[in-house]
């Protein structure tokens, strides 16, 4: 499909946003035609932005969370519990559990889960300097919160296993019937696991 | 919706993909986190090539098509047919029916259609130059292929009136495109088809 414009400018442009996940080559005309409609100022402050977002990002050396900083807004807080730290696999996922409002701990950024067809072990994830935190000694409880996929119970499991002799509480997020969803679609391990673990009703209301 | 990231660099990125037409904070927030995990070459490649395409593109000073050079490589063509004009609104449109391998002519591409309501007048489009090209005598017919909305008709009109005395033959691609269609959107048989049933502009008013 290259070279099919009369511009090899407009073709490489073109070609650049193509790369982007979820984003074809028409909606990849799209966007540059419409940047070759902007002022060139605009322009240099969306290619500057990208160069900067890039190159001088930090990651917190606590929580491996994205940050301008050293630490991280939310591990530099005072006001969390530093002593309940929320195991997730991406800055995404912490921004999904910040939204909620629901949580007051801080985070464990693995960076991914094990996955043995993808070629990571945990050595290719954040799971030394967990084990790192909950040695200091000043951690009550660990939540993992990873996805319900077999990656994620593996990775788990390792955890849990890494993380033993530390005499840290663990805990899992609650799988469940999704809120608003009805019984009869809801997929027979989801509905079977949240009948084991059925909670008193009084907790819910 | 600004500063909900835990990062300025982060969100400043994702504020500027999310300017961009059909692109959200959602979506945005998904590139600017794969451009994170992109290498530095990679991006410098990205953010280079969409610097190049604003600053450096030239517009064809004959037809106003997209051109790296002076003149672009449809009207520098020797074997394109020079006396037929094709009149389109955008470059897009350049590319549709370029597409469709049915036309051997040359093209003038206006940059829009008269739109009072948008405050487009025809001064803001390059019809002055269709003119100039009608005068030069070297014009045996001139395409009109704008879309078939009330602003298309509107330029079609304006444009048969000020080419009237240079007997040029006007003809409009036939209405196989469904009316309130947009040209780039037409599937290419359809687009092909139109502009070999071509009819002599006077049978559409």
């Amino acid at each position: 499909m290259e070279g099919q414009y009369s511009s090899k400018l407009l073709d490489d442009a073109v070609g650049q946003f193509a790369k982007l996940p979820g984003i074809g080559r028409k909606t990849a005309l799209r966007l540059v035609l419409h940047i070759l409609r902007e002022e060139k100022e605009e322009v240099s402050l969306f290619t500057e932005a990208i160069r900067a977002v890039r190159n001088d990002i930090h990651y917190c050396t606590v929580c491996h969370n994205i940050s301008d900083t050293e630490t991280c807004d939310i591990c530099a807080n005072p006001q969390r519990d530093h002593g309940t730290v929320c195991v997730v696999e991406s800055v995404r996922d912490v921004m999904a559990i910040e939204a909620t409002r629901q949580y007051g701990g801080v985070y464990h950024v693995l960076g991914g889960v094990i996955s043995p067809m993808d070629g990571i072990g945990p050595d290719d994830l954040n799971i030394a300097s967990l084990e790192e935190r909950a040695a200091a000694g000043q951690i009550g409880e660990v939540i993992l919160a990873l996805s319900a996929t077999m990656e994620g119970d593996t990775t788990n499991f390792y955890i849990y296993k890494r993380l033993a002799s530390y005499g840290v509480k663990l805990t899992t997020i609650a799988r469940g019937i999704s809120v608003g969803d009805e019984l009869e679609y809801a997929d027979e391990v989801t509905l079977g696991r949240s009948l084991v673990n059925r909670v008193p009703f009084e907790q819910t209301i």
